[in-house]
């Protein structure tokens, strides 16, 4: 596919000025570009810039209120309820996440349910913010329903990822970030974008039959539950994500399962959500709130250390902790740029043009 | 296979009457009884009283300790670190997720750490502690080393399970108990003494190859991460099962990854372990330090009653809850009693010789 490489500071002015367009005010547009083009950075593309039109055109039909008013509206010591007033999820999960380490400080671990919020960029981003306070970090959000629960051909989950950050000594942080799905939805895009076919157990037509068209999703069909089938284990993929709807979207008032508001702003809102927005959950839990930081940050490190040099199966050359492949992503795009696709530049050459910015 | 079948009341007998000729205090040998019997109640056979054998065998090479002394070692508002004193899992666990319960009574949530405890039996008989208290219950436990990382020959993980128990109102809980492999090793041990093959994507070789033979982990194979190989998400499978691991060792000191101290009491323990025995990791999470208990109950009424509703895959009668099958073999089994296999009663009866019991 033909790109076209950008550095991260073009792509944060551009970006920046958009939100700025919508009506952010500069905090918030700082946050929302960070929050956004950490994806890029970190090679989630279908997570980073290539969302900014979706963004832009959820604002248009109302769906996302660049001005909100985001605020605690229920609290225990080491819980908080986040209303984010229809704003940018991008801004209202680094708020809601910072309520959950200010909880940390003073009551060990900090808990925090989001409603009415939207698409919130990648979860590893959020979870992250913890590790800089010597706590484990952990993310997570429920999305529009594209995944069919074991035995089920509807669509009643959204790829529902976790992300969990645990800081370490001289090793780099543990960083695992996944959708609750055999696959990402970013993945299928990529393989539909080459008219290529995925391998079985990621998706399934409208019967529920097995299938490995990367459209099938147009046609009825469903993303699957990490495991893929009930034999390799799909109802534990469907139990996760499950777990991650129920606590994003019930605990805090948002709407959830088939009721999730759809991305994409030319798809109808369910009739009769049963909750506002979508939903996040954030928890943060002081390291030292169980034992010396610096001990379990050695304890990290060994643990780290271990696990990479297992010895690896054949034609592998070693094991990878998670976060080592985005990391080594953000090396190489902090030095080479991000390279962007045909298709997304022109989406975003156009939303350039409605706000007087070039790219 | 043959089996024999008794009542609850015959099996209870018997179990308490082994753990107190162990040494067990009336209250301990109660409080494992009713912990371990729990996994029969809800067919997962092999965590049940097919394992007393092998709790027995531990305390006699002196690895398990029957008169603990549990206790709370650090505390902060929501969260503690309990040693365990090398009590049985199953007695140590229900004192730390009571410990958990109080926290979140007082600050929304409670999670505890567990070091120097043994196999805790199932993982969900504690989260399900949680729901008299209109909590949401969370636990999980490290094991020993039996699953290979992506990539990797060597086995770096046990099974490392979580359960998560939600309430509800009318509807009975939710409740997702699973192994964070595409297989838990029960299954397998099924599929051994029927000699047949497992589906691909449970274990491979001890060169990393794919394999369907069920007696892979005595060639020295290895179990597989949830989703099998890396196409299949088995990163996510294996990242899963890190953070299990992270959670209940490294938070509270016990030991990790291929330290982890092996069930098979004839198995040595590994060298130069980095803490103190198995350690597990118990969450309680007050449903109304988010919004009133009432509410959310509903709404996870409404939850179930539409996940329940989805539209079946052809083949399929209906789709499941997470806790749905579980919850039906307890009640066929408190009607019906419990079959136990001809080798395990064969083992169960030396074992009662020796404290001078009959099953």
């Amino acid at each position: 596919m033909a790109t076209t490489t950008y550095s991260y500071n073009q792509l944060y002015a551009f970006t920046y000025a958009v939100f700025c367009g919508m009506g952010s005010s500069d905090t918030d547009a700082t946050t929302a570009t960070k929050t956004l083009l950490s994806a890029d950075m970190r090679g989630i593309d279908s997570h980073g810039i290539a969302r900014l039109t979706g963004y832009v055109r959820l604002w248009e039909a109302g769906r996302v209120n660049a001005q909100p008013n985001i605020r605690v509206v229920h609290e225990t010591p080491s819980t908080a309820v986040v209303d984010g007033d229809a704003g940018l999820g991008l801004v209202v999960a680094p708020f809601a996440m910072s309520i959950a380490i200010q909880k940390a400080k003073i009551a060990g671990t900090g808990w925090v349910a989001v409603r009415n919020s939207n698409h919130f960029g990648i979860a590893g981003y959020h979870a992250m913010m913890a590790l800089q306070h010597d706590m484990i970090g952990i993310a997570m959000t429920n999305a529009s329903a594209l995944v069919a629960p074991t035995f089920s051909v509807e669509r009643m989950l959204g790829t529902n990822p976790i992300a969990v950050a645990i800081p370490a000594d001289k090793q780099p942080p543990f960083v695992a970030d996944f959708a609750t799905t055999t696959a990402a939805n970013g993945k299928l895009e990529l393989l539909q974008r080459k008219n290529a076919p995925t391998p079985e157990g990621w998706v399934q037509d409208k019967n529920g039959a097995t299938s490995t068209d990367a459209h099938e999703l147009k046609k009825g069909g469903a993303l699957l539950p990490l495991g893929g089938d009930r034999e390799h284990g799909s109802h534990k993929g469907y139990a996760l994500g499950s777990i991650v709807d129920i606590f994003s979207a019930l605990l805090g008032g948002a709407s959830y399962g088939p009721w999730a508001p759809p991305f994409p702003a030319y798809v109808p809102m369910p009739a009769d959500m049963p909750g506002q927005g979508l939903g996040h959950f954030f928890g943060a839990m002081r390291v030292d709130a169980f034992r010396p930081a610096d001990e379990f940050k050695l304890h990290m490190d060994n643990w780290i250390s271990r696990f990479r040099a297992a010895t690896p199966a054949e034609g592998h050359e070693k094991v990878l902790i998670p976060g080592d492949p985005e990391r080594e992503m953000e090396y190489i795009r902090a030095t080479e740029g991000i390279p962007l696709v045909e298709s997304v530049l022109d989406e975003l050459k156009k939303v350039g043009e409605q706000f007087g910015q070039k790219l």
